[in-house]
């Protein structure tokens, strides 16, 4: 198991995705970005109108049994087909974060089935989640999803179940960025 | 609920802590220093021998009823009594960060009593985790102890209980350092 990694998303003028699109679904927008770009290593760009950081770090909610049927099905990231991209910044509420991990852990799954809707939608729409609170970071999770252009509408599908979840009380800010790849 | 609070122990020559003693209990030792101070804001320190940053962020196992049981008799730190501390870095194993969440709360507290343990020693020993391995420290977690000097037998008897539990087969690198504060 390789130490966590911490990436950077970049949005400015340069980078191999494009933004189509930038919305603020609650709080505070982020601002306008033309390309996106993802670095593993500290990178000096230029024109950044913004850059957000976050680690790959162990599971905080998933049992073994979900594990196992989410290992089964996750496709990898660049998959060739997987063109279109979204990435969505989330910060949670002080009410989410001062619950302790068993009351956190009913809302995620047995009230919300965050990890049984999303498996549904497995292997069309590959996933990664970043942490970035114990960063000191503006939001809590930065989760980056990779699909092909015909899953477009199921993932669309995908957030609008989760946003109508009762997880989704606890949200304060969520911008999601839409993207497509236009460079190799 | 303020924002996770980053803290950075720093040993050498400066700082409120005498250090008395430091032992590698598992793996490399850290360098020798003879103070300690505890930083909350960024801060430039001369003849640093070692650095070491957490932060003080939500719970990962506590389920709610434990936590009720934790706060109604967690002590604060820096009671004017409590004159002895202990910080003792963690790295964990591979082995324990593949687990599922579900599997490492069963060692943590149905198998090694890590919580349960603790509860006999409160409100004698103050203590506060600092969690390190998002930020891509060398340790894990580094928690903060500070007691009374009648309760030095009390906290060495909880030290022994937990290295003997399974959830200790996990730790493949802990440094223990010992300390008296002598600057108010």
């Amino acid at each position: 198991m390789a130490p966590p990694l911490t990436v950077t998303f970049a949005g400015g003028a340069t980078g191999p995705w494009r933004i189509e699109s930038m919305s603020s679904i609650s709080g505070e927008a982020l601002p306008v970005a033309e390309r996106l770009a993802m670095d593993v290593e500290p990178m000096v760009r230029r024109d950044v109108a913004w850059s957000l950081r976050g680690v790959v770090s162990n599971t905080r909610y998933t049992t073994a049994e979900e594990l196992n049927a989410l290992n089964v099905v996750s496709p990898p990231l660049r998959r060739p087909e997987a063109v279109c991209a979204a990435l969505i910044p989330i910060r949670k509420s002080d009410a989410w974060w001062s619950m302790a991990q068993d009351q956190r852990r009913a809302v995620f799954e047995e009230r919300s089935q965050h990890i049984a809707r999303s498996l549904r939608y497995l292997p069309a729409v590959a996933r990664r989640l970043h942490h970035a609170r114990d960063l000191g970071e503006p939001f809590d999770f930065l989760t980056w999803f990779e699909f092909a252009p015909q899953h477009a509408a199921g993932f669309d599908a995908l957030l609008a179940e989760l946003r109508a979840s009762e997880e989704w009380h606890y949200v304060e800010r969520e911008v999601e960025i839409r993207l497509v790849r236009d460079e190799t």
